[in-house]
């Protein structure tokens, strides 16, 4: 796996927190950074791309591997039910494969470090495309099964994610079989499976907390939501007021048709009947979720985040990995001085 | 916290598993066993603990924190299913305090090391009462806000249970605010509330789990599910048999009207609809389970198992103990020198 000088990747988070400025900062400060081109046209994300290889070459990016059409009727009477509540604000819902074969195209004539890839398993040629350009590919993986998969498409590394993860599982399957397994857990039984570089991701906020994923043997945790108030992350005023209020977290598919986990607010709690139909119900939500930004409305946003949110700190990312490394390294030593 | 030679907990287990053998095994190779009080009367505990203190002194033993009465509407009509379907085979659903009083005046009586509470927080009366006998007392959360009343109520230390864990979930209400959580997000979470020691318990079943839990800040880890397979857990025939078979595990009130991991069978996935009452419905459904463990019929019966269960072995407990203590011991070296 690509060499870090702290254990640390940050996640990709699409829809605004990641920025090149972000992937830059973490970069600078030893870990790895990471675009999401997620809802991204591929000439916007070439454009993120260059912008960020001004300030750093140390980046992945991560795709959404495309899913099937959903059918209409699956996702009909759920759009309809927004379109009564809020009228004009309801978009188009509509499947996309997120310019899919376009950003591959880019990736491989632009290589970046690693390419990570969630909602899916690439098939091996596009693993084998990416690896020919120079570039390493992870993919994302919520349990053994698809663990096994990712490792037979030849990935060089797998992110394993927890249920406690903020914002998207990213489950090959939205209604896969089974409840979502704890990190701590899937990552003991994805190493008994498999021999490839683990990087741990969903709940890891501390030093502390990167010291157990590394002590289970993760090469590297995955942070999102820690870095989620860093000045240098595009996380919108009202999300950023969110995450400092508290409150329960909850896996929904209110906002996107998959399955997320965000802080609960009135439009998660009204739609928590909200049917699996990626990508049609981000569209339909995202002039309400649009909007609810414009207006500093939090109650109408997805406001992603993990189960330990509350530990996040409003400093500089370079500092989070810092501290995060130095903690981890001490609660290491204090661990194996208890242990003998 | 009573000092432990190797930092493993047996995590006491209801309904046969625990047995004095299987204590004395995980005391004897340098950790803490545990007898499971629930179900049992306070003379058949009382007897329970004659027997083990024949092996060993250094064992604990859990109590169930009685709950509220349920009213008949709510397990009425989920009772009657389960009589059109077993016939005789259904028993009385009743309220029991599960013969609180009388054991915890046994405990005061005849201290052991520990005793520790599920489903509930004690009060501090009986909490001091219990450490004024020579025990230490330890508190079952599974939320931020269950180890705060936990640390109020006067706990020695905490036993900190995320949802991976098998078995029942040791909420202190079942229908409790929020989604389960993960157990590194719970961990980190309640290590910046509370000052006590933390008991980590949940899927954890290599030394690499371990070593995880203590780079976290546990004190030691709560095992139980590893055990089941070992010759000195009461473990039935047919639940052994699940076991080794492999399958999905997932969260159910269908055996006990109180959530519960365990394998999913034919009973489970039939009555994923069933109420919160517990245990009102423990006593509906035990004769169908005693039916299914005289008959080796796994599809009745509650199959306890953690997530990580498929990493159980067949192995003497004191290997198990020996096993995971120098693993983790290995883990947290090889993190270390990795992370510097």
């Amino acid at each position: 796996m690509v060499g870090l000088a702290r254990p640390i990747v940050q996640a990709p988070m699409g829809g605004g927190p990641s920025t090149p400025e972000l992937a830059a900062a973490v970069a600078g400060a030893g870990g790895l950074g990471f675009l999401a081109a997620g809802y991204k046209s591929a000439d916007g994300l070439a454009a993120e791309i260059a912008a960020t290889r001004k300030l750093t070459d140390r980046f992945g990016v991560n795709l959404f591997v495309p899913g099937p059409r959903s059918q209409p009727e699956r996702f009909g009477p759920y759009v309809e039910g927004l379109r009564e509540a809020a009228g004009a604000e309801v978009g188009e819902p509509r499947w996309s494969d997120d310019d899919w074969e376009a950003k591959l195209e880019l990736l491989r004539r632009e290589p970046v470090a690693v390419v990570s890839f969630t909602f899916g398993c690439p098939p091996s040629e596009v693993v084998e495309g990416l690896q020919a350009s120079g570039a390493e590919a992870w993919i994302t993986v919520t349990s053994p099964e698809e663990a096994r998969q990712a490792a037979a498409a030849g990935a060089d590394a797998l992110i394993v994610q927890g249920h406690e993860a903020g914002a998207h599982q990213g489950s090959f399957d939205d209604e896969g079989a089974g409840e979502p397994f704890g990190l701590l857990a899937l990552l003991q039984l994805v190493a008994a499976e498999v021999e490839l570089p683990l990087v741990a991701s969903g709940g890891i906020a501390t030093g502390a907390g990167l010291a157990a994923v590394l002590a289970a043997g993760a090469s590297a945790a995955q942070i999102g939501t820690a870095f989620l108030l860093c000045p240098e992350a595009g996380t919108s005023e009202p999300h950023r007021q969110a995450l400092r209020a508290g409150g329960l977290t909850e896996i929904t598919r209110a906002f996107t048709g998959r399955r997320a986990r965000g802080i609960v607010n009135r439009f998660l709690a009204e739609h928590r009947d909200a049917p699996s139909a990626y990508p049609e119900i981000h569209y339909a939500t995202a002039p309400i979720r649009a909007a609810a930004r414009k207006h500093d409305e939090a109650e109408d946003l997805n406001l992603w985040a993990g189960q330990a949110y509350a530990l996040a700190r409003e400093e500089p990312a370079a500092d989070v990995v810092a501290r995060l490394d130095a903690e981890a390294r001490q609660a290491l030593e204090a661990a194996l001085r208890a242990d003998s």
